[in-house]
């Protein structure tokens, strides 16, 4: 950030009268810009003992497989997010279950919210940063190829929970990579 | 937003290509600003059977009562906003428990997030945006006095939790309220 959104002055980064954190001051009229953790929403489409799967058609992670998600929107719910975005990266129409996965990712300022969901069709379909859909069983989940770390942890958690016949809610925080 | 964070030349409203919303877009480097709801994390801390209240030294909502809660920073973890907003408002140490409530507040682009806590200790003292702190028996509660919907929703099903001897995971939506 560099320039202020109300006046356009230069910014600097100072920490304010009563705070504790450096922020973006803006030179001119004196705003304060603060920077806030994003929510990324989406949802784990079932259908009879299979999960739909979605290779990714854009970067990051370009070819891997996710689950329909993205950033929420201002003015939406969570549980709308987790609707658009299956509808945007799958065309799919599903059922909305319970909100089952909050995992916080502090080094990129995100914070991903995954819901259960049934598919209420077969009618899906790649949208337009999606190369291809699929529906995958337990034994041919491509863990290899899974995009994000958040991802693989709701599916395991999915998987682990199916298999125990009963769906917790789950909250966690995943730390950053090692350096290669 | 007037100006471009990037370059500092004015912004316009317009829908980018592959985009379906309007979005703030540079005139001068072409940059797309996105706004995105934020989140607001707090504790519910809980002494034997009553629950530790901050009445709010700042608006909205001056001289209201309120659970430690406050915007989620760039960099932390949901949790760790949680223990951080605890201290800040009421100078309380606390233990976190589970994840409780997570509420859209779509009309105001937020989400709150609140946690089951246990206070460790009596040592708590209002911080600098808090007039007073209180604990409160259920009895006790000045539910005509609870600054925010969410906090009031989060205190009732915890009230309604306790009496039935099992806490659950929440997650709702709150719509905006009736114009007077």
């Amino acid at each position: 950030m560099n320039f202020c959104t109300a006046c356009g002055a230069p910014v600097a980064l100072k920490i304010p009268p009563g705070d504790s954190l450096p922020r973006h001051v803006c030179g001119g009229c004196g705003a304060i810009h603060y920077r806030n953790p994003r929510l990324v929403v989406g949802a784990l489409p079932e259908w009879e003992d299979r999960v739909l799967l979605c290779r990714r058609a854009i970067e990051p992670r370009h070819g891997k497989w996710t689950l329909p998600a993205g950033f929420m929107e201002n003015g939406e719910t969570v549980a709308a997010a987790a609707m658009r975005e299956t509808m945007e990266e799958a065309c799919a129409r599903i059922e909305l279950g319970a909100m089952y996965t909050v995992i916080s990712v502090p080094h990129i300022h995100q914070v991903h919210v995954i819901y259960r969901s049934r598919l209420l069709d077969l009618d899906f379909a790649p949208g337009a940063e999606t190369l291809e859909l699929r529906l995958f069983a337990e034994d041919e989940i491509p863990w290899d190829e899974i995009a994000f770390r958040t991802i693989a942890i709701t599916l395991r958690h999915f998987f682990a929970d199916r298999s125990r016949g009963r769906y917790g809610f789950h909250s966690e925080d995943i730390a950053a990579p090692a350096p290669r």
